[in-house]
């Protein structure tokens, strides 16, 4: 109804649930996050949610919906939830209608990485754009696909999982049997540990803390040749699952952000260089590569965002 | 404007350029092929498809569009194309323009893999699904993709090419540098390549068009290992295209036509097999794996199809 109304964003994580409401992509406030493991169940959880969400409309009476990003498989439509990746008891949870009878304001509910997203799609990195893939780089490897000005969810709500795609017909097993899935190259904890392969190797042992992908950015930006080859590398598997979505798709912007993507030109300039050398013209000529303009914010703006679609 | 208009179909190809009327998906008259490769230039060859596509309408008055497949790239929402993959003098010709001004009809051009796609979408094994992954096997690989109940064409009307996205980031180079293509593997050429190796290693040397894969269809049927084995890997190299397309897209199905699909259940057994171990639920539950309905006619057909869209 209104072009620009106040809606509540809630980002569903494994460790929190962080929730605050947003006029157009800024949020304007916040609540302290719930620690997502302290809750038995489904129920309880949604209770404190409830509790939160009111608070919040207590203080802004104009918020007119509320949208949540959820880290596993939603059915959008119907908004529920299958299943999620970290969190017990959430099998089967009509969450779209549970919040609306509590809260009495209409409910959207996504996948995090949808929500990501919609958020750059609608307000960051990607606006303005009709084909665009996107990519979220942290402890698995998520994304989204927009296509004809339209997200593209797929017969089941599953699209946009490029963590899942093969880069090696005969590689890695990912989690469901499918060899080279990207994540299991670049995924948090894969980059640490063939990091830290390489520093043993070189004869200069390191943590596996003082492997992660932000002491990796660290240690390149000060010079270190190991921590450097392995962004080039990284960059260079990333590239091939991009270029294919590139040859299937033919965006005009892939936007990359997760907290890989914090490390920059580090992670950006191979991905560029590699995704470049592989594609014809009309595949490339126009191509942007762009960083994601939120952070930690995107699940959050976009859940909101996504529910001023249904406002 | 007819629910079932007549249209004329072009499926012009690097040997031939074929025309059609059809009526719904099935070809009502035809004219003898004309042989694209007599031809000096482009303007020569397009009077001769005026001459033909004229005779037709002498015999079929109510013809009300034309739509034609080009073997290359093509502008679609211009009707311009690009280049031509195997046919001098095509660059930069407004194909549209020029037909439309000759015979006073709607004129539809698109390239040769989307319209084969709209032809099994419309009529075809896709009918009915809003989410298709098509694949044609051939001398190369092409493709096309139908996502929310749309062709996606992608920014500069690329999109669908399936046989350039990578199995290999390591892999054999492609036609512009894109490791691991797939069409390196499974295209005609690089079949009978192949299985000439095999049968060489073995000690039972063949030529190659004792390889080809209609020849190698027919040899696995009798029994030739060799030739079975050919077929199993070919399966596994396509499946793995196949899941990424999944992955990303979460389709209701896959069409798989072209020459090469010919071989039937020695292709399709190993695809499937691949590509169900290798997907979680919501990606392969419903999925379904289907052969083209359409052979050599599927781009008149499809680009008659098309030409139904403009009346």
């Amino acid at each position: 109804m209104s072009d620009s109304p106040l809606t509540i964003g809630i980002d569903f994580g494994g460790t929190t649930v962080k929730i605050a409401v947003v006029f157009q992509s800024h949020i304007i406030d916040s609540a302290p996050p719930i620690a997502t493991q302290e809750f038995n169940g489904h129920e309880q959880l949604i209770d404190a949610m409830v509790r939160v969400v009111e608070d919040l409309r207590a203080r802004h009476p104009g918020v007119a919906a509320v949208g949540v990003g959820m880290p596993g498989f939603v059915n959008f439509e119907k908004g529920l939830i299958y299943s999620l990746t970290n969190v017990r008891d959430w099998e089967s949870v009509p969450l779209k209608t549970l919040l609306e009878g509590r809260i009495k304001l209409p409910v959207i509910v996504d996948n995090d990485a949808n929500c990501m997203a919609f958020a750059e799609w609608k307000c960051g990195a990607g606006r303005g754009f009709q084909h665009v893939v996107f990519m979220a780089m942290g402890t698995g490897v998520g994304g989204a696909i927009i296509a004809n000005g339209q997200m593209i969810r797929g017969a089941f709500h599953g699209a946009g999982e490029i963590g899942q795609t093969s880069i090696d017909y005969q590689g890695r097993p990912g989690h469901y049997g499918n060899l080279g899935a990207l994540e299991e190259y670049v995924g948090n904890g894969e980059i640490a540990a063939k990091a830290r392969e390489a520093y043993t190797e070189a004869g200069n042992a390191k943590s596996i803390n003082e492997c992660s992908p932000a002491s990796l950015a660290s240690a390149a930006h000060q010079g270190d040749t190991i921590a450097q080859a392995q962004w080039e590398d990284i960059g260079r598997l990333v590239a091939t699952s991009i270029m294919n979505c590139c040859w299937l798709l033919n965006p005009e912007a892939i936007v990359i952000g997760g907290g890989v993507a914090r490390a920059g030109e580090l992670l950006f300039k191979p991905i560029k260089e590699h995704l470049f050398a592989q594609l014809s013209g009309p595949f490339k000529d126009h191509l942007m590569v762009l960083s994601a303009s939120f952070g930690h914010e995107a699940g959050i703006i976009g859940a909101a965002a996504l529910a001023r679609e249904i406002v």
